[in-house]
């Protein structure tokens, strides 16, 4: 942590500054400029809060150097996490494909469209047995039945499931059918909802809110990491920007500024990011070849009469005809 | 719900659209202009989705017309709600003053911020048990201890208590000590928590979410009245926008658009709004003359050791500069 | 400047960046901690970019110290800056109303809105005779002949005058009729506009970019001062954010802010701010309370038939009842 | 444009805006819902503002329907353009490569790095000769002198010239040596230089604003077209969010929604993007397979050593390396 005096700040103040680091069991290193002092402090800086010196006397400003993160950092672990789920491999740039509807409709809604997704050569399905619903007067998802659905589609496809889980007291639930828990874009800082999924030692994907800065979302990894549990995926889903064409902004940005930040994978979801079907395969695109480890592709056996999401969601044949053009990018940014 | 057709769209097309209306059960009205075909749908839109439409041939973009928010809505219930709590009447203008530090700390602090709050005129009386932050090294709060030294405040002062809830297993506890439950800006659009404070029936002061417009907190609001918990208080506390020299960005022009879309009362927190104590005077002025009904102004008795939000807390003696100024403000605009 | 260097970044990375210092003709001050080395760059370091250390190997991050501006801050000029114009004083808080319509209409209009403005109280009176438009199929403004009309404007009511200039070529022309040049807020940077209008020597209104920061403000101002003209006038008129409701985000907390970074007069704009004409009287009332030097309001004859922004003008009967109220509030906090 | 009546309007407030919309020579078609009354404005939109009606007594909303562009839209112009320079078609997905330096900053340095483009098989060589700087007090370019450079470039190497124009009185004198002009990110709405560009004839790449939507971009653009200047390259160059980490957010979805709306060809600019070096190689290929037709990259001889911008830009090394993964993936996705 780096604290700038104020210009013309008193030698009074610069020791009460140094005095305070002093206490908290740092050391403080003083450079006096010509017109500005500068103090650097010296010792693990995520464990004191800017505030002790933002408030003090003849303080201009305090910038923090050290980055917030630490289990989920590339420098505390250097290698790829891989996340081994139903004996495919998560990560290190293996694009993986989850795929699958917005939300559990019936059981020949969810069926017809995971065997789809496994006949396309998707990996994981997906599908919203909780759903998180801006009113309170939409479809809010089928609970538990949704979640038996799921597991009959893991039994009889051979499919691993991800679905989201809402709130602590359904994990136990959840966990009990899904090989991955997602945490939607909303509860990116529900920090109980991290600590229980954390506790569950079940994969986590774990979805950038839309407001929240690369380094939240990072911050937020680290609660689930602190449990002892690896599993952590990342997922770039859009934020929200002043553009309202699309339904969100897609970061793709993200996916390589991700990749050098942290060892663990990083999905993309093109879908929520752009929310208009016809420009899915480009975003799709576009996230490979960014390297992304994976991606989250809504696709419903039936879009125009989808309960939720439908004007984002790929039909089978679309998606059918996306996949092999995905793998093949794969290989050609592999070389 | 008002259905553009694109440039050209086939007469079949139209009549498919026409066709998906009235089985959804609603009356179609067709306007054919030079260039496009408009259809309206004619019913209650609130239980319709646009994908409905969006998905289907022809069709260029879908419009809704009704706001989807119902029992927050001042056409609903045109006169301000007002929330009594320990003797006060919150909403219609009133001006309280909802004032205190970040978080419980200790029993002292507590304590000595508490009187200073009291005896400079402020109403009620705000203090984090439970804290949510954005990295999980950082102090959490007391929990369950913080709750019962806030239970003390309560009684040795007379002022009601505000204090956050963060998970429905929370409710319960901050249910028996506090006067009004806090959903903080995080927790928005946490839907399980929102269902949960509605149905404890006690006053719930909701954030703004750091980026969710006008309209997501009136529908998060409706998941709380839907549970006929009529006691909801909706709190403007700065939205994140490019701007990093303040905190947040402070949208005073959400106090007078909400209280004409509803008939909530809506307080404004300039604290966490702008983030730094100097300017919170300037802009909780600003608010009162806006129209808000009341404010959150975080007070510390010893801000520069505060544990958290330190640099935004005004001292017991800047605090008690302020409110006569701000009760005189609230007599001016009342004239 | 502050250099962080990369965590386990060797010696000779740290001696070639001392050097680099050096060649440059600053002082390095090397800080050696456990985790990073940090070397502060002493001298002045806004003819230095960032960019020289960037790139260089086993460096992490460049915080710049002071800030970019010079002329623009508090620190170098204490004193409120004070813009006369026509026997009028703006700056140090004299609240001055700036009020007319968008655009120059016709003769009948711009004096029948002058002579509303003058009788209400307004001290200096704005329309367009060059406009801006985000469409080159909207009415672009009256240009010269627009320009002849402010001048008879001037004239007849002795109300000074205030209109836009868009590109350098109008400089000369604007300059002849107008008392204060107005710099819309797409050419905040505008940077041939800028020096133009600073070479010019005549009062300037500088308008905020939509998205823009305050720095980035204060830096066009700089443009502006460096011409040895002193008399610019900032103003806030609402940024771009997420929320659509409103027209812009009135960032008010910009008011207090800028007040005590620089010496300029510091005017808000809450017709452009918040778009919607019922909405401008609370926002006034903000802006004067949280210590705006000034307003710019949209007046205009009769808003129904105006050729653009109509639905953010007042009536005159409105302007009239906002002014006293106005002048009112700044008599309340400034006592 | 459709007008939506407030619940509750008057009948006579319904006959005023048919009796208006009639004024204006549209003709209104009015659909009676249960809760609200809807007004369809049959005829070419374009040419009235939402004005008009929003003002109105009883009007809620007024919503547009056409698109406000004209001349860029694809509907007008459903074939791709294809803007031909010095032998080199740009459109329709040639992945034409743009590179150099930001700017001129002498003759060595621009003559080496136009050869390292050249032999690395770019196309059109890009170089600063006005440059538009926040600070006044950092390098504004070498003005004339570098147009003089730049002709001499031209004529060595035979590339093709881009650089940036910043006034409509520089038009002349970079016309007379550049093949392209390029219209910068903060000049978007300088609409006296779109309309010099466009009187210009020449090709012009217009930069989209970082603080504008897609559609405000394609009606800067057909400022331009409406000269009969049919030669205009879009670029999405970022965009300012609230993410800090990259120095703007790379919107690669507009690349595939612009390719829809427009027939003009779409390029992107990876360096200003993210403005980090290492990561353009990503965000290049992100923008070719997402549909982009050419790109912009920034190249310099030593950007250790580069005036300005050098964090972002390649080494001639790294752009060698580039070039043929873009060409090749150029091919996997035309296939």
């Amino acid at each position: 942590m780096i604290i700038v005096m104020k210009k013309g700040a008193l030698p009074e103040q610069v020791q009460a500054v140094i005095g305070r680091i002093s206490d908290l069991g740092y050391r403080a290193h003083v450079s006096q400029g010509a017109e500005t002092t500068i103090i650097g402090v010296i010792g693990d800086e995520r464990r004191v809060s800017e505030n002790v010196f933002h408030m003090m006397s003849g303080v201009d400003t305090v910038v923090r150097v050290l980055k917030p993160f630490k289990l989920a950092s590339r420098e505390f672990h250097p290698d790829d996490t891989i996340v081994p789920v139903n004996g495919i491999r998560l990560g290190a740039r293996s694009v993986a494909i989850i795929a699958g509807p917005c939300a559990v409709e019936s059981r020949d809604q969810i069926l017809e469209s995971a065997w789809a997704v496994k006949e396309a050569g998707g990996h994981i399905f997906r599908a919203g047995a909780f759903k998180p619903r801006t009113s309170p007067y939409s479809f809010q998802g089928m609970g538990i039945e949704g979640l038996d659905l799921l597991a009959e589609v893991r039994q009889l496809t051979g499919l691993a499931i991800i679905t989201e889980v809402m709130a602590p007291e359904q994990v136990p639930d959840v966990a009990a059918t899904a090989d991955i828990l997602q945490i939607g874009t909303r509860n990116m800082q529900n920090y109980n909802l991290l600590h229980a999924v954390g506790a569950s030692l079940k994969p986590a994907l774990l979805k950038r809110g839309m407001m929240s800065t690369m380094e939240e979302l990072l911050m937020s990894a680290e609660y689930i990491l602190s449990h002892d549990n690896p599993h952590v995926i990342l997922c770039e889903r859009g934020i929200r920007t002043f553009e309202t064409f699309t339904r969100n902004t897609f970061d793709v940005a993200a996916v390589p500024v991700l990749k050098e930040l942290t060892h663990l994978p990083v999905f993309v979801d093109p879908s929520h990011a752009v929310g208009i079907a016809r420009f899915v395969p480009a975003l799709s695109l576009a996230g490979v070849v960014a390297g992304a480890d994976g991606l989250l592709i809504e696709v419903h056996n039936d879009p125009e009469n989808a309960w939720s999401d439908g004007a984002q969601s790929l039909r089978p044949e679309e998606f059918d005809a996306l996949l092999p053009r995905l793998l093949q990018l794969r290989e050609a940014v592999r070389q």
